[in-house]
C-alpha cells in the first residue's frame, strides 16, 4: 500500500517538480496540496498549485494557507521562479477553486483523521506548520513523519548564513523543528546534490506535453538564474524522494536550531551532529543515480497520464 | 444599542471581573469569551471561564484556545492567582462543555459575521489574537476596536521591564500590536491607577453570593501576593472598563513596539510618544472614581441577576 | 580633607556645570578631567574641557580619551548642545595642550597611585572606563567609588527606552556596571529632578563674568532643545553632587543590566530593584534644594576665583 | 630585507607551532609576541610565550595583554591543550619577564614607529587587537596587514556555528573585523588543509631537542583530543606561513561580519563571498605540501639553533 502524503508548497519551478513526483511515484499517494507565501505571494502559489494538479491530474484537494510569515516583512524569490513562479510556463486557467478550509484546518483535520499515516512534506515556508502545530499541537503525533525542504548545515543561499524558506519565515521553521516529532531535514546540503545537469535533462526528452509545457519554460528560466556548476538544483523533489526511498538517502542524527535573533544570521539552521539529544535527521548524502532514475520514471508515468486537454 | 465584545482571557482573578464587569454593564453585550493559557494553564483557564460563566448567567459562548506561547516555554503565575486561578473560590462544576470550535475560530467568525460591530478585548497574553490574525488578517478590518490588557510605558511586573501577558507570549504581542488596527493599551501605568484599596471594597459589600462565594474568596488570596500602596490592582477589568466607558480614560496617541529579542527586556512594550507614525493609543490616565462607580454598578447588576443554584 | 575627583566626560554644557560644581566645591578636589566622545566629538569635547578648565582655572590634568565607541557607529548630540557643544559660549582657544597620556591610562595610573582615594565620576558615553577596566582590571577596587551620569529606571531620553550616555555605547556601560565595584547611578529618574527652574536660575545673577560668558550662552541654547516642566535638567552635575554630599540624595539598591542586544531597546538599563544580589546603588530622589544650595554656592565660589584674562 | 611580524597569541600548542615557524622562518622577522587569554588562562600564555621565546632563543619582547574578553565571561581550552597549555611539554621556567608595557601599548607603539612596516597576526581571541583599536584607530593604517586565524566560512568547532577564538571574544573579533584595515582570515575551511598527517610527521624526525622536548609531548597530548581524519591541525601556524609565503594560498574577496547577538551562532563569521563591497580577503585554499615544506624547512633552522641550556 502505498504512503499517504501532504505537500505544503509555494509553487514555484522546484515545487512543480516536487508535486510530479509525489503524482507520479508508485510508492506514495498524494492525498492533498496546501500552500503558503513563499517563491511567490499566496495567490499565485494557490492559482500555481491550482493549474499544475490540473495539468498534471491530481485529484487531491488544493487548500490555501498563510498569506505572509509570521513576524517578518514577506519576502519573495520572483527573480528566480519568475514573475508567475513558473518561469515561463503558460498552464490554462485553473478549472476548481481551494477546498473552502484553510490549509492550517485542513492538515489538522487530514492528520487527526488518519493519525500515523500521513507523511507532510513541507517545501515552503513553514508558516502553516507552525500555525497548525500550535493550533493542535497533537499532529506532530499524527503526523507519520515530517520532512522538511529547507535550512542548511554549512551555508545560505538567500544570505551567507541561511537558506530561503527557513530565512522566510524563522520563528514559524523554529516552532516547526521544535515540535514534539522528529523532522527529516533535507537542506542544501543535501540538495546541492541534486543538480540536473544535461545529461539528466536529456533523459527527460520525449515527455511530450509535459516537457513542451511545463519543463521546458520551467527549467529555461530557472537555469538562468541559478547559478551551480552542474545545472539547477530541484531541491523540493529531494523532500519528497526522501518519502519515497529514504534508502537513497543517508540520514545523521543531529540537533536542529533556527537562528531567529541574529544579526547576521537570521533564519540560519544550526545543525550540531555531535548533540547529546538529537532531535532530528538530517539527510547528509544522496544516491544521485537512483535519485534521478526516481524522478524520471516519475515524471514518465505522469506524462503518459496527463490529461486531455 | 449596546456595544457587542468578545473577552479573550485567562482566567485569573482580575478576569473574573473583567468578565463581572462587561456582564453587569448595560453599555457592553459580551458575545464570547475565548480562552488561552496564561495566569494558569489552558484546562484551568478554560474551566474557571465556564464556572464563572454559569456562576454570574452569561449565556455568550465559551471557545478554548491555544495551550502554550507561540515560540516561548509556558510560564504562569499561579502564585498570584492561587492554584486553581480563582484563589479560594470554590465554585461548581461546569453545567456545560466550550464550543466545539477553536477560539481562533470562533474569533475569526465572530469578527467576519459582524464586521465593524465587535469589540476584542485581549486581557490574557496574545497567542489567540495573533493566531487569529495570520490565519485571516482581515480581522483587523473587521474588529470594531482592540483593547489590551498588557504591556507597560514605563517599568513592569514580571520582569523589570516587561509585563506578565506580553512576556509570557512576546512574539503574539508583536504579531498584535502590529497589525492593521489601533490597538488600546491599557498597561500597568493605567491599571495600577485601579487598586481596590479598603474604602472602595467595602462599596461591594452587601453583594450576597456575589461576595461570598467570589469576590472575598478571590481577593483575599489576590491581595496576598500583590504588593500595591493601597491595594490589589484589577489590570484586567481597565481594559473592559474602557470599551464601556472611553470617556474616563485619556488616551496618547504612540507607536508601540514589543521587543523579542533583548537580553534583559524580552516581552516590553517600548512605547513612543513622540512617534511620527503613532499606531495605537495608550491609556495613561483613568478618572478613578468613575471606574469605581462603574465596577461597582456593574457588579450590583451581576448580584442582583444571580442565577439561582 | 576634601574627597579626590577624577571627571570623565563629554562637555557639553551639563558637564560644563558638573565641572564648575566639582572645581566650586569645597568638599571635593579634582584631580583629573578625562574626555569621550559623546555629546560632541572627542577633538571639540577635549577643547572644551581644555577651555573650561583654562576659563574655570582648573589646574588638573586633563587627558583625551577614545574617539568613538566600541562597537558602535558615533552619534552626538550637537542638537541639544549646539554644534561646539557649548551653546553660545565663546570661550579663549585653550592655552594649554592634553598630557601626553591617552585618558585610559591616565585613569589607570591614577587610581593605580593612590588606590581607595579617588572618586571616578563618569558623565559621558563610558568607552573610556571599559577601556580601562580591560587593560586594568584592577582599577575596579582601587577606585574610591565610581558615580555614573547615565540610564533610567523607567523610560529613556535618545529612545523611549534609553537614556544618551548608555545608548551611545551599551557594551561599554555593560562593562562598566559589570565590573567589580558597585556602581553609583545617577539616571535620568534623579536628574529630571534637577530642573533648572527660573526661580533657580535667578540664583545665578550676579555672578558676572561666569554668567555672562558662560552660564547664560549655554543655557539660553540649552532651554530651546530640552523641554522639560520647569527648565532644562543639568544631568552631569548631579553626579558630582552626589560625590559631595551623598547625603542629599536616597540611593536603593538594584541590579543593573545594560540591554545591548534588543532591537528597541539597546542602550537601556534595566534596574531590578528586587533583585536577589544587588550590584549597585541607584540614587532615586535628590533633596532639590540642598542640591541648588550646593550649586549656587559653588559657583559663586568659582565666580570669585575666576582667573584673570 | 624580512618582513617584520608581530604575532597576538595564546600558546596554545599550535601556538607553539605558529611561533617556531617565525623564528626559523627566513622571510620574516619576529619583532614582538603578545599574550592573550585564550586556550588558558593570561598567567599561563603569558608564562608559555616567555618559555617558548627562551627555548626557541627568540629575542623579542613578550608583552602581557588582556586576561579575559570585552563581555564575554572567560572560556579556555585546555582540554584540547592540556592543563598548562603546551600538553606534556616540561620546558624550564622562563629566565625573563615580560615588558613592562601592556600588550596594548606595545602593539600600538610598535606600529607607530613603523608604519607599514609590521604585519600584525592575530591567533588567539581578539581582544588587544580590539583595546589597542579603540585606543589609537591610526593602527590599522599603520599595520603592513594584518592576518587572523580565526572564524569559519562554513562550520565551527566549539559550537556548530563558531570558531574558538572568534566565539571566544565575538565583540573584539566584530571590532578586528570592521576596522579600516583588510583583514586576512585564515578560518577553519582553510586550516582543516593543514592536518599533520603522519607522513608529514615524520618529516620532523631528526629534530633533537627540539622533537623531544617540544613537539613530541605538544603534539601527542593534541592528537588525543583533535579528531580530524588524518592528524591534528595546526591553525596558528597557517596565519604565519601567509605573511611568510601569501602565494601558496588562495584568498577570496569577502565581506566578513562577526555575529554577536544571535541565540545560536554567537562568535560565528559571516562570510559573504558575493558581497558588493569586500572588506576583507578569505583564505580558501592552501598548496599543502608547499605549507609542511615550510613548516618543516622552518623547525629544522629552529632546530640547529636552539640556545643550549
Amino acid at each position: 500500500m502505498s504512503k499517504k502524503i501532504i505537500i505544503d508548497c509555494d509553487p514555484g519551478i522546484d515545487d512543480a517538480l516536487a508535486l510530479a513526483l509525489a503524482h507520479g511515484s508508485r510508492a506514495v499517494d498524494l492525498v492533498g496540496v496546501t500552500t503558503v507565501a513563499g517563491n511567490v505571494g499566496l495567490p499565485r502559489t494557490t492559482d500555481n498549485a491550482l493549474r499544475l494538479a490540473d495539468f498534471y491530474g491530481i485529484a487531491a484537494p488544493v487548500a490555501r494557507g498563510a498569506d505572509r510569515p509570521l513576524m517578518r516583512p514577506p519576502r519573495t524569490a520572483g527573480h528566480v521562479h519568475g514573475e508567475t513562479g513558473l518561469g515561463a510556463a503558460q498552464l490554462p486557467d485553473p478549472a476548481r477553486e481551494p477546498v473552502a478550509e484553510h490549509a492550517v484546518d485542513f492538515l489538522i483535520e487530514s492528520l487527526a483523521q488518519q493519525p500515523g499515516e500521513i507523511s507532510l512534506i513541507a517545501v515552503g515556508p513553514l508558516t502553516n506548520i507552525a500555525l497548525a502545530l500550535r493550533k493542535e499541537p497533537r499532529i506532530a503525533e499524527w503526523a507519520r513523519e515530517f520532512v522538511v525542504m529547507g535550512g542548511s548545515s554549512t551555508r545560505g543561499n538567500i544570505t551567507p548564513a541561511a537558506e530561503f524558506n527557513v530565512h522566510a519565515d524563522p520563528e514559524a521553521a523554529a516552532m516547526a523543528f521544535g515540535a514534539d516529532w522528529r523532522a527529516v531535514m533535507a537542506g542544501l546540503d543535501l540538495t546541492h546534490q541534486a543538480q540536473l545537469s544535461a545529461p539528466v535533462r536529456r533523459r527527460f526528452a520525449g515527455l511530450g506535453r509535459l516537457e513542451e509545457e511545463l519543463l521546458a519554460p520551467c527549467l529555461d528560466v530557472y537555469e538562468q538564474h541559478v547559478d551551480y556548476r552542474e545545472g539547477p538544483v530541484i531541491h523540493d523533489a529531494c523532500a519528497v524522494a526522501y518519502a519515497i526511498a529514504p534508502e537513497i538517502f543517508r540520514a545523521d542524527p543531529a540537533a536542529v536550531r533556527v537562528e531567529t535573533r541574529g544579526e547576521h544570521t537570521s533564519g540560519m539552521t544550526v545543525v550540531d551532529f555531535a548533540a547529546a539529544q538529537p532531535d532530528a535527521d538530517v539527510l547528509t548524502t544522496l544516491d544521485t543515480d537512483a535519485f534521478w532514475d526516481l524522478v524520471a520514471d516519475a515524471l514518465h508515468r505522469v506524462a503518459e497520464r496527463l490529461p486531455q486537454v
